[in-house]
């Protein structure tokens, strides 16, 4: 009997499951296939088929089934899927659907409103709209938290377990260990090469499939197309990666693959037990993050690594004004001065992301208002990165996120890069001659034993879990400062 | 109260419009850019969608919302929409669940079969399983036909208002006339010239995109990629081609492009007041074949436009063996020998339809069975084309339709050659100095006439009316007749 409930409650999530990606297809051919002139047509698709797949999370069933399954004795995986899908349904059914249904209306409108202001670097424009989709946010979070901190119910979405309070703990350590170090190196004096000449787009794509490939990703499983701004998407057996070609910086589509080829190595190498069901997907954004960043950085920007990368960027393109693998080693890890986040280097990257953090916490519980954001963000821009913004494009309206509802998500990039110094700190412990395979661009030891320890999990796993025990300790930021400070030194001479 | 129960029915109609052009993107991915692996998972997808769109046709409602409406005044458009979803709604409600199910489960296990026994030349390696689907396929048309000729209720769902009886004559005429005149043509002794080199890929593609704009496709709305068998798909603002290319045989790649353009251009040109309901789509399996076959061959092999091709085609390749208008004009049009239908030339294509059409009709009706059929067919191909069949993948095996259970479907080519015989007629009489505008490349004069005649009505009216209302005649298949008699006493010199 408790089987039988179990195997209808799987066959439907199963099917929803199937939904869910095939929207993700459609979400797909939209940013890499389809004609410009459908955009309209796509947009009632996109609206149909989320649609069918909100009325199915939301079927009473479910919460009879649960009912009747919750507590009885089943299986670890089956546990596992109890969580995910007790979670799914509670959110879907807590937030009312006239308010899920205008946070879809204002959110689906609101991305041109942002990139029109973004355009003409007024916030005032765009403000009236991120009013407006912040009220609905913060009712959802209401609807969700039932009087709890109303951010970790947004937070809960994309890293679930995790709270504000231990984010400010962790991430208020990153920041202090991040400006020491940035401090350090801006006492500095090395000097950097640049990249001179153009690179041709065709063999910069043929390096990035060779990157792709260099890093384990199964061609038979997924493809590599372009698109303006890079991501992978899909899961199991159809896991497609993106990128795009600069001729004048070949490091855009070169670490841009590498990262998104750790999104898809993830999901391909999901225990195949778990394909179609909740756990058949990564455990969070943030693990999900720890991948693709310990692909790129850690892994892919390591000293051992780009001594390989650069004698196959100079067989793919001849001399580049850069002489050795020392030079190119500090090229690529450059510590440079801008305003933009997706542009910064490893030190940076996540003073970006704290300072979104802490903006948009205050905003969920209500400390801050979109009045005051701009005013908000330059004061703090200038305190963590020394010099004021210049425009608004370069600061409140640079990142899309918040245009499309996602606040609790900027967070999770910054967990990315803890978990991955965590991991990577496991890793060189339990791998020996890591850097001798590396420099010889054989990943497969790191690429093996990150599949063993984190990928094939899939959500069996809460976040922390998958994390902590991979590592051998407690979420703790003390690694990644530690491989920054080591990493840096060396290139710095600090 | 009548337009809000008008409007409820729409606003459903409208969402599942839109998951079945979902599921239409979801087929052409599969054959253009899947990786492999990813078939079985992607199996599951197609189970999914299919699953949610027949509940949704079949939704109790629609039945209560078309009694409240049908028989009360609605404005033409209204009418129709009715009677489309009145057609849906009692074909998916009369076959029960479970037989549709089965015949979705068989039917995509049995291509498999026949592609393997293809491959052995092994008919009796098919039979079991062609036996099978011929069986469900049976029983569904029993379900549908409430007694009536169950071939008819086959027909119906490709042909709306067509019928077995009335094909019998149609196309019984029509093999007379075309055994007549391809003996004719027997008698002579043209010397064709035979194509010599070899044709670019890159340079077939190229030609094959200069021609898809050539015929008015609209690339806004649509794009050209490759597939192992070329098809068109999409509506609306999403109206995708596909090619394939043998450098061998530029024509393949040509006059493919040419056929899915006309398919294409059909849906791009339907009123866009139609786009999302069930007018939004041709009228018929029949007139979109129409479409495709006259942009193929009544304008894309007549002697004008061949002229023009002629140039293009030395422009892209150099010379390429033929010298000559007249000797190019008698290539593409050459009646040659042959097993196959889908390289047939004109004169011989709708006599491998007819063989088929016989066949398929006997089988349905219980006058021919599976055990037999492979005698039937190599009987009858030497009474139509004067030679044996060498080996069932030449014959019984060639076409993959029986497979996938689709009995009244072939009719409808021929049907599609008959329509675009009647329009060519009433084209040459209403537009003139159509020659002089074809031999300079200029299809507007006649793509305009198609689609303001045919293409622009969707699914407003039964295909018979569409095609009647256009050509000024009642269905006939003597205007094909006249022009193929026409057509290739000049080229043979009969």
């Amino acid at each position: 009997m408790q089987q039988e409930t179990y195997a209808a409650l799987m066959a439907h999530v199963r099917q929803t499951v199937a939904l869910s990606q095939i929207s993700g297809l459609v979400g797909w051919d939209q940013e890499t296939m389809m004609p410009r002139g459908a955009a309209t047509q796509r947009g009632e698709w996109s609206g149909a088929i989320e649609a069918v797949i909100h009325q199915r999370r939301t079927d009473p069933r479910i919460g009879d089934w649960l009912a009747a399954l919750e507590g009885s004795e089943l299986d670890e995986v089956a546990q596992a899927n109890l969580v995910h899908i007790r979670r799914s349904y509670d959110r879907n059914t807590k937030v009312p659907g006239d308010l899920a249904a205008e946070i879809a209306r204002v959110t689906s409108v609101a991305q041109g409103v942002w990139a029109e202001a973004r355009r003409n670097n007024d916030f005032a424009a765009f403000a009236p709209t991120l009013k407006r989709v912040l009220e609905l946010r913060r009712q959802e979070a209401a609807a969700l938290s039932d009087g709890d901190d109303p951010y970790d119910a947004l937070l809960d979405d994309y890293e679930p377990g995790m709270t504000g309070t231990r984010l400010d703990q962790l991430l208020g350590n990153l920041r202090k260990g991040l400006i020491r170090l940035r401090d350090r190196i801006r006492g500095t004096s090395r000097d950097i090469p640049a990249l001179s000449g153009k690179f041709d787009h065709d063999r910069q794509i043929a390096l990035a499939r060779e990157m792709a490939t260099t890093f384990g990703y199964d061609w038979n499983r997924g493809r590599l197309d372009k698109a303006v701004h890079p991501f992978s998407s899909g899961s199991g057996d159809d896991c497609r990666i993106t990128t795009r070609v600069d001729e004048a910086n070949p490091f855009d589509c070169l670490y841009s693959t590498i990262h998104e080829t750790g999104h898809a190595c993830y999901e391909q190498n999901i225990n195949r037990d778990f394909m179609l069901t909740p756990l058949g997907r990564g455990a969070s954004m943030g693990v999900h993050e720890s991948q693709s960043r310990i692909y790129e950085n850690q892994l892919g920007r390591s000293r051992a690594f780009t001594g390989y990368l650069f004698g196959r960027m100079r067989a793919h393109f001849g001399d580049f004004g850069v002489a050795n693998e020392d030079d190119f080693h500090a090229l690529v890890n450059a510590v440079g001065k801008g305003y933009i986040r997706t542009e910064a280097d490893e030190v940076q990257y996540n003073l970006h992301i704290l300072l979104r953090y802490e903006l948009e916490r205050e905003m969920i519980l209500g400390r801050l208002e979109v009045d005051d954001l701009e005013e908000a963000w330059n004061s703090r821009f200038e305190r963590d990165f020394g010099f004021a913004v210049d425009k608004p494009a370069n600061g409140v309206l640079q990142d899309v996120h918040w245009s499309v509802g996602l606040f609790g998500y900027f967070p999770t990039y910054s967990l990315g890069n803890i978990y991955a110094g965590m991991l990577h700190a496991a890793l060189r412990r339990e791998v020996s001659d890591l850097d001798d395979a590396l420099s010889r661009g054989d990943t497969s030891a790191a690429t093996t034993w990150l599949r063993d320890k984190v990928q094939h999990l899939g959500g069996l796993y809460e976040p922390a879990k998958v994390i902590s025990r991979a590592a051998g300790q407690a979420i703790s930021e003390k690694p990644l400062l530690a491989y920054l400070e080591e990493k840096y030194a060396a290139i710095y001479d600090l």
